[in-house]
């Protein structure tokens, strides 16, 4: 295992640390680093917490600021945060206006916020992400898994809390997103979580996993490679039959967090192409890793439909460690 | 080779595409690919203009726009863009104030700014960055290397030039950054040029080259892996040692591809830690995967010493696909 680390039981704790120093102006970390909390609350304003096993970063705490999350509550490397750090986030962030758990389809992430949710002594909603065609059901999760399209529920969700929106109307906000929102990734490397010290599966050289979870969890099919136009076309055409949908939308590339930027805006380049044969028009745009898998190579691409509403929303301000407009 | 591309020949190419459609808000291509300029131009300001092989993405083409540069011209990866790229850059860009190129010092890219310089037809002026500490020459290079340290260059001159500073006090204080500018880098892994189809270089599965360009080319020593810590402890040093300065300073941590968010932290951590006990307090900070080598995983330590008018312009607007605050 090749990793800039001390001990793969202090990593999180140390980027942690690392991370609130460096973004000392928008964030704090909670007491024992339980959570990442904006560091200005907006009185009035439902508090949106997210959390989910770490790994995926920067989502969610690079999320955490103006116009998008108020606090975020990471687990160990691939592990669901357990209740009490959500609830102490609510406690923390929530000023009488309640609070929308925004939580990805896995199983140990709905259970432990579910629980928070019923200890909380505020009023909570929750949003499930599951974006993710590949697959109906996987290792972690009943039904969809949720992915990168959780970056796009809560830059959405965010943007109409600051607008002051209330609290159910956020919950039926984040549901139409998560409804409009489809995503699917592929592997070419497999990553290593550092307690385990080896990658979590194998590929072969001229292999991909088409379809893989954000944890490495399997995919439709392993395939050998193939060119990228090739693969962004299959990876379009699954979200695109499954959206149902045409008209104007965000595409974003996202990269698994061992691929370079080039090949991020290749593929951006593959999948706008493809969408547009579909008739659905590229009105956003993002690209870049926002929602990994430590050092896996590979990407997401998701596809978000917009109204005029959501657009504005989505254009909206924001200020946060890992999105910024 | 593992890559998301459809031919070696046309990475470039159909990248700079995908770049241009995600970015159509702030830049565009400019004829046959051979620049990228800022969509909007400021009359009178002085136009800057870098470029640099690719690979090093979002380095330089992500770091057009406002508050920063004018255009960028990228070669093809690890390649030095050619003189009439660097003309037509400037014939484009140029409002009448003259020409700023800021170029990392290799010999290929030294060589054909200079020629451009020669040939332009409007006034050019140049700052050459060469803040890599590890080695006093390399493979592409007489004196030392320009690494991350540009990125900093790039951000100061910028904002001074939005700002109405003139030709040649740009180039004055372009120099006077890359002189408070020192870096070091540390590989874990190497990359692979798609056009060459293999690693530049082999690493053992425990071996790290420390010093490694961003290139891939040697650094002082290839050792054994070492913990976080001592491994920023040796970069800080080798730094500091170099720049024999105290006072506030700006602390990038950057990585080189293939490293996740979660060990740039970690070492922004280790690196902050080292520099405090040196009497280098960090007060401005930025983490992330800036100046590139593909998919290589490492980082790079950067540290740019700071006085209140550079610490004004490091906090000036920037607002670029990379860059914004």
């Amino acid at each position: 295992m090749k990793k800039l680390i001390n001990a793969p039981e202090s990593v999180l704790a140390e980027s942690l640390d690392g991370f609130a120093a460096a973004h000392a102006d928008i964030i704090q970390l909670g007491e024992e680093r339980k959570f990442v909390r904006r560091r200005q609350l907006t009185a009035g304003k439902p508090a949106l917490i997210s959390g989910g096993g770490a790994g995926h970063e920067p989502l969610h705490a690079g999320f955490v600021g103006r116009g998008m999350l108020d606090a975020a509550c990471p687990g160990q490397i691939f592990t669901s945060p357990t209740p009490d750090q959500m609830l102490e986030a609510a406690a923390a962030v929530d000023t009488g206006a309640g609070v929308l758990f925004i939580v990805k389809n896995y199983e140990g992430d709905v259970m432990n916020f579910a629980m928070a949710a019923e200890m909380a002594e505020t009023k909570t909603m929750t949003v499930i992400v599951d974006d993710d065609v590949a697959v109906e059901k996987s290792s972690f999760s009943i039904g969809r898994r949720g992915v990168a399209g959780t970056l796009i529920v809560e830059k959405m969700v965010g943007a109409a809390a600051e607008q002051g929106m209330a609290l159910a109307q956020l919950k039926e906000l984040g549901d139409r997103v998560n409804a409009a929102t489809r995503s699917m990734g592929v592997a070419l490397t497999s990553c290593t979580v550092p307690a385990a010290g080896k990658p979590t599966f194998a590929l072969a050289e001229d292999e991909m996993e088409m379809g893989v979870g954000i944890h490495g969890e399997p995919g439709r099919r392993r395939v050998k490679l193939e060119p990228a136009d090739r693969i962004a076309a299959e990876m379009v055409t699954a979200i695109v039959d499954d959206l149902d949908r045409t008209g104007d939308a965000i595409l974003l590339v996202n990269g698994f967090g061992g691929t370079p930027s080039v090949e991020l805006y290749l593929m951006f380049k593959a999948a706008r192409k493809e969408l547009e044969k579909r008739s659905i028009r590229v009105a956003r745009s993002l690209v870049g890793s926002y929602v990994t898998s430590l050092e896996m190579a590979g990407c997401s691409i998701t596809v978000s439909m917009l109204d005029d509403d959501l657009a504005k929303l989505w254009d909206a301000p924001v200020h946060t460690a890992a999105l910024r407009w």
